[in-house]
């Protein structure tokens, strides 16, 4: 494949391959766009195939991140950092201390986190050799409760847009699978009042929590027929396609789940439908706006981290009123109003070296 | 091409992809290895065919500098840019300003300087983004009266261990190639007594030079049939193959140019042939002691810098006794000698980072 061609197609500014000799890590770190601030992204690792499906993934996961940043009004950009490998089997001090080295020789350019096949644990030895870690246990900490309380403000807002009422109290919310964020929201809808099915492939997780909290169970292939007010996608990407949007019952869609729409087009499909989509980047930004207030003034504050999510509510409104307006998807909306903050902040030459230092 | 495996295969630590879309910037930073400090090498501009030509070049030349720098005694890794571009068309102040944007990020870990391709006022706007480019025409300035002055202490060298006298007076000496450096060696060969024979592609580069100088003139071909004592190749690389080493009829080949072996092997065929090889990247490394003296405790000193060069004398001896005692090739002992730098600074782990901040 040609870098500078898949560079150009995703605007990604920079991609660091890292290669370490006596560890074995090989990792790329793509910093999709600083206008607004240090790349802020997190680290995954996965068994790649092929290098190219892991340069493929680094970039469009650190394009997702700008976008994310930009929508939250974080003073963030996007990047993120894949690890080749097997997480259950090639992990190692060694490996995560060398991928720390080189973050921290970026000086502060990009910033990493946890992410899909790391742990805290992990990331406690990746600070071992750089400050530019994000989201450790003795700060931040888990991002998860952060991030649904986002989706939940997001679903209030969706609500407002299809029934005129933001108030889960009497609404019926399908989950699509049971994490550490679609647990807490499922929570959360509980005790505000909502009615809730829950599916999860990994049928060990829905268990310990029915009967608890009194929650309605459908298999993971019904999950699109179900009649019910919102559908809320909290594991995998693409689930919305023209297969699965035919088939829904509901509203309006909003949950945690990055990347849900298959293709862009899927978004113009569900507004046909008639089914408010809000935005995945906008609605499960909690969690990065958490892990930013690690460097707000003072140091982090669960408080002020929690008033900002709140405001996830104004943003899907805001999103929703551009699109009406518009006449335009509200994918495309959100991307709007997230480019037209790096358009309106891109000519402040020196703002990526301010934050810069403003983060060490 | 898997970047990996290209890496791993020349020892590479860090491959930086850089990609600026006003500019039109495509440029990649070689890190090569920093064991021994900041990775330093030049910043070539070149219309590559394809961008695996490019990276090849990025990782063949930052190893080099490795080489070079280690066998030099200098306390710096190795590195080199490429930008893809042609130089007589594709330079523009935005350009260089992204790259120095992108060198500034890397905090000090690389510094670049000028090469082929590139000149000074290049690097002048690349510094108005970073600080970390050496060899500017305020600081060092022009290092090929340094890089001339190195391969003649080299020269000198040669001559004791093939005639056992390190005098250039009376000896007969063929240079490839009158650009900057050959021409400056010319001047201080016939300055000591030596006769001069040179050659060039170009021949409008001869003409000011021969009648001034009393300089021998042979055709570019025929250079490597001249009966001569000394054979200095000053031009282009991989000069030194079967076919041109079966020709050779001087004692030994002591020059400027970089990679002046088509293939390893053809260290052992002037061995056979009696003929001693100075190494180029020992030789010709009086240009990169010259910029590093920009860094040297109170800042540049030429004297200092002209006292270091002056070393590389003995620096071939060693090179001879080494390749002498275990019977190997002299470029098969310069790198046994650079190697074993690296090797024995290689457990101070955290040098990299304390030479990093020397640098700031």
């Amino acid at each position: 494949m040609e870098i500078f061609r898949a560079m150009e197609e995703y605007g990604t500014q920079q991609l660091v391959f890292c290669y370490d000799r006596t560890s074995g890590l090989r990792a790329i770190v793509a910093v999709h766009d600083t206008t607004l601030g240090p790349a802020l992204g997190g680290c995954r690792m996965w068994p790649y195939r092929s290098e190219e499906e892991a340069v493929i993934d680094a970039l469009r996961l650190s394009q997702g991140m700008t976008w994310k940043n930009a929508a939250m009004g974080l003073p963030l950009g996007g990047g993120k950092t894949v690890v080749l490998g097997d997480p259950a089997k090639d992990k190692s001090e060694a490996l995560w201390r060398a991928l720390g080295a080189f973050i921290d020789r970026m000086g502060g350019v990009y910033i990493t986190a946890e992410d899909v096949g790391t742990t805290p644990e992990d990331m406690e030895q990746v600070a071992q050799s750089t400050r530019y870690v994000a989201g450790l246990n003795l700060r931040s900490g888990d991002p998860s409760p952060a991030t649904a309380y986002g989706v939940y403000q997001g679903m209030r807002a969706a609500l407002e847009v299809a029934f005129g009422e933001p108030s889960v109290a009497g609404r019926h919310v399908v989950v699509q699978g049971l994490g550490h964020v679609g647990l807490a929201l499922t929570e959360r809808l509980i005790r505000e009042g909502a009615a809730v099915t829950v599916t999860d492939i990994y049928p060990d997780r829905l268990r310990p929590h029915v009967d608890r909290l009194g929650l309605g169970v459908i298999g993971p292939d019904d999950v699109y027929d179900a009649d019910a007010d919102v559908f809320a996608p909290c594991a995998l990407g693409g689930v919305l396609n023209a297969d699965t949007i035919r088939r829904l019952r509901v509203r309006a869609v909003c949950g945690a789940a990055n990347n849900q729409l298959a293709t862009a087009e899927d978004a113009e499909r569900l507004r046909q439908r008639g089914i408010f989509y809000a935005p995945d980047f906008v609605v499960n930004g909690g969690g990065v706006i958490h892990v930013a207030e690690e460097f707000g003034i003072g140091g982090f504050s669960e408080n002020r981290a929690m008033m900002k999510i709140a405001r996830i509510y104004d943003q899907v409104l805001a999103v929703a009123d551009l699109a009406a307006r518009e006449d335009i998807t509200t994918h495309e909306a959100a991307l709007r109003l997230a480019e037209r903050r790096l358009r309106d902040l891109g000519h402040l030459l020196r703002l990526e070296v301010r934050s810069r230092r403003a983060w060490t």
